[in-house]
């Protein structure tokens, strides 16, 4: 199963720059690369430590391609676990062409998305969840995401899941035991043990399934929904939002982030705001199709902001308004609503006096005097249970995990069950042999080539 | 003049990647970076090895950034001779901004376009020319582009200019030593073997002028026009030449060469397709101000193409057509001239006799039955001076060395004159230290900070 040939890929993003890393991976990597290096010092790159740099040349029979820095690492002692050299070339993108090229040519091939990671993953380097980590990771792009493919990949949760697995097989193997002597009605598993065992197996399962819900919109952005008639103002709302936060955005990912434009990070977690850019176009408000519009996006979101253009506000308006917003209250009880009413610097007071009146909890905006948006970006951290995030407690973000940790739950829940109607060992031992494959699927002690594939597909080529 | 501080930048382009990798240089590289970096061995980075690389992770306070690879070069043995730290951490850009935001807390300062290898010159470790080459090395695109500046990079160039300042400088002397003894009228420098001398200098410097010519272009890509009337087909004799190519082109340089499109490397030299659609729109071929705008274009051109679509040829129109030919090789007869007539395939052969008859070396092209399409590529090349490119001989390609060398022969020139005249030593002594001086303005012995500001300035950040 462990591959045996070397692979190479351009490990840094493609394109011109100071330097770029071209990685070589596999039992043949060092001796590969040995005579296409010349070392200023003439060193053997196969005689060279682990862990060491040199320079010198990298020469195409006697044609210079660049003057590079080689990095060794001996296997075990790597990423992947095989002996790696790194070269560090000059960023011409013609150089890394030419240098993987005359790779290829000298016995490599050309690696394929997470190759990398899933040699690493072959060779026992980190375990599944942990490889995935490693993509979220290079994905992340706010504080909270960051944080949790970070304790995912320094493998936070594949210890817990190893630990209950642990347990779990340590009664597994006594039932298992007891069938061998089933005609002498023993029990070698004590049977209350094994309860409190299972019930906590439960609760901690609960408790990572539950957490799919905060961990999923941290990996991805809160969705949130901005509804409202057209023209209320929900570009001036998000430019109010974005100000520094949006500077912030271009410094980090530059350019790139263009096309993403309404995303927002804010308290070190994204936000998604869903476009509902004139959603409804009648003047029927309660009844116009849409309403039904809205109620989709409000669907697909997490946190609802309702807008209202306080200067357009006549009296049959507002009980218009009122009457749309208690059509959403009603419909989506659980889902959190902010009704912000904006331009309130163009407000009589005794208007405002009476917005706040008729409109509970209303929220006060004036994106041009800066009233009322630092409460606004924290009412919206506040609807994230943040919770967990603050206590360093395992979250779960893949949806892979969530689906077999759910499956292991229902096997449990039938264990459970079995223990309460004082099921014999043997049924039971069927249940938690597939709870104990559950767990497995996670960290990749049960793996097959398929779902290795579509793991390592999501990757860059280089990781 | 060698600075005090530690500059960190990113080394590798900007975006997502697999790795990334953060370069830190100055006195304090290493001891900055050692309380950030959690070692995974508790190792201490101001106690290792020069060239070694160590795992561990960035940490702030007790937030941990990610896990990296952290490289040690101890100065002078690094890219700037000073202490140097690289770190290779996943390639998120959010990761990046935050390990780069942590070293700018800690004491490092953002580095300014170029200026590890401003550093690197400061230090000693390549001379001006030899980090003007970095830059182009990082820029070339085509064998012999790259050819070029790995040649100067590895001192080629350099070597030449300092071996002919040292010659002249130890006959310099003896001609100021002259001038001590002028009472006593002596002549420690022999004149015959100091004009030897200064002829060689002549020779040497004439030829690296003359070099530029091909190293300019080489350095650019070559410019050809392609004249003739609108619409004869200029962009199916590109496509043509593009064929295979073009893949090649998009192969290295993905997304980022569009905007070039009319690029394109034979056999690894860049040529530069002058735009030339629609440069003439009247019938009258002869006369219009089409054909002054057509003679700008070959102003700018090395290699000039005239169109001819050989299917709308009438004899009225021929005779035109050489009449417009007549005038270019009459105003430009030292530029080369290909006469190209596409088509051919659906031409009558009696047809293209007659072509061949009536205009000299006439090119036949058929884009669609591919022929003629390599031997006008060889063509191109042919009118590329290769022979000094082949034969490894110095090549320039920068105008600032151009203009250095330009005017040290003047000044070279007046000290012949001078020794020919038989002029006295003090009178040829100062245009011997005016050679001197132009000769270190090319290698950097002789700098001004506006000048190293220029040069550094063109590079990019991180190098």
């Amino acid at each position: 199963m462990i591959p045996n040939d070397t692979i190479v890929a351009l490990a840094t993003p493609s394109g011109a720059g100071a330097i770029s890393v071209i990685r070589v991976s596999g039992k043949e990597a060092i001796s590969i690369c040995e005579p296409l290096f010349k070392s200023i010092r003439n060193k053997k790159l196969t005689k060279q430590k682990s862990h060491t740099i040199h320079l010198g040349h990298i020469v195409d029979e006697n044609r210079y391609l660049d003057e590079v820095l080689v990095s060794v690492f001996k296997g075990p002692h790597s990423y992947t676990g095989e002996n790696t050299i790194e070269i560090s070339c000059h960023g011409s993108v013609y150089i890394q062409q030419q240098i993987i090229q005359l790779l290829l040519r000298n016995g490599c091939r050309n690696a394929n998305a997470g190759e990398f990671t899933l040699r690493a993953f072959l060779n026992g380097k980190l375990d599944l969840s942990q490889a995935e980590a490693v993509a979220d990771l290079i994905a992340s792009d706010s504080e909270a995401s960051h944080q949790l493919a970070m304790q995912q990949m320094r493998g936070g949760f594949s210890n817990e899941i190893k630990n209950l697995r642990e347990e779990l097989l340590n009664f597994a193997s006594l039932i298992e035991l007891e069938l061998d002597f089933a005609e002498e009605d023993v029990e070698f598993a004590d049977r209350t043990q094994f309860k409190t065992l299972v019930e906590r197996i439960q609760f901690v399962l609960k408790r990572l399934i539950d957490s799919f819900a905060v961990g999923n919109v941290i990996k991805n952005g809160i969705p949130v929904a901005i509804v409202g008639e057209p023209n209320v103002g929900k570009s001036t709302l998000l430019n109010a939002l974005l100000n520094e936060e949006r500077a912030i955005v271009s410094d980090i990912a530059g350019t790139t982030r263009d096309t993403i434009e309404d995303e927002l990070i804010i308290d070190g977690i994204g936000f998604r705001f869903i476009d509902t850019a004139g959603i409804r176009d009648t003047k029927d408000v309660v009844e116009s199709i849409g309403i039904q519009k809205t109620f989709e996006k409000i669907e697909q979101a997490q946190v609802v902001i309702y807008l209202i253009d306080s200067l357009q506000l006549t009296d049959e308006h507002l009980t218009l308004l009122k009457t749309e917003i208690g059509k959403i209250k009603n419909k989506y009880p659980q889902k959190p609503l902010i009704i912000v009413a904006n331009k309130i610097d163009k407000l009589a007071s005794s208007h405002i006096e009476q917005l706040q009146a008729e409109i509970e909890n209303i929220h006060l905006l004036s994106a041009k005097e800066n009233i009322g948006v630092d409460s606004l970006k924290e009412k919206l951290v506040s609807f994230v249970n943040t919770g967990a995030l603050r206590n360093n407690e395992t979250i779960i973000t893949n949806t892979r995990h969530y689906d077999a940790l759910l499956k292991a739950l229902e096997e449990i829940d039938k264990v459970h069950y079995g223990l309460e109607a004082g099921l014999s060992g043997d049924l039971m031992a069927i249940d938690i042999r597939q709870a104990l494959f559950h767990f497995g699927e996670i960290t990749g002690e049960i793996t097959t080539d398929d779902l290795l594939g579509n793991i390592f597909a999501n990757f860059c080529i280089g990781k």
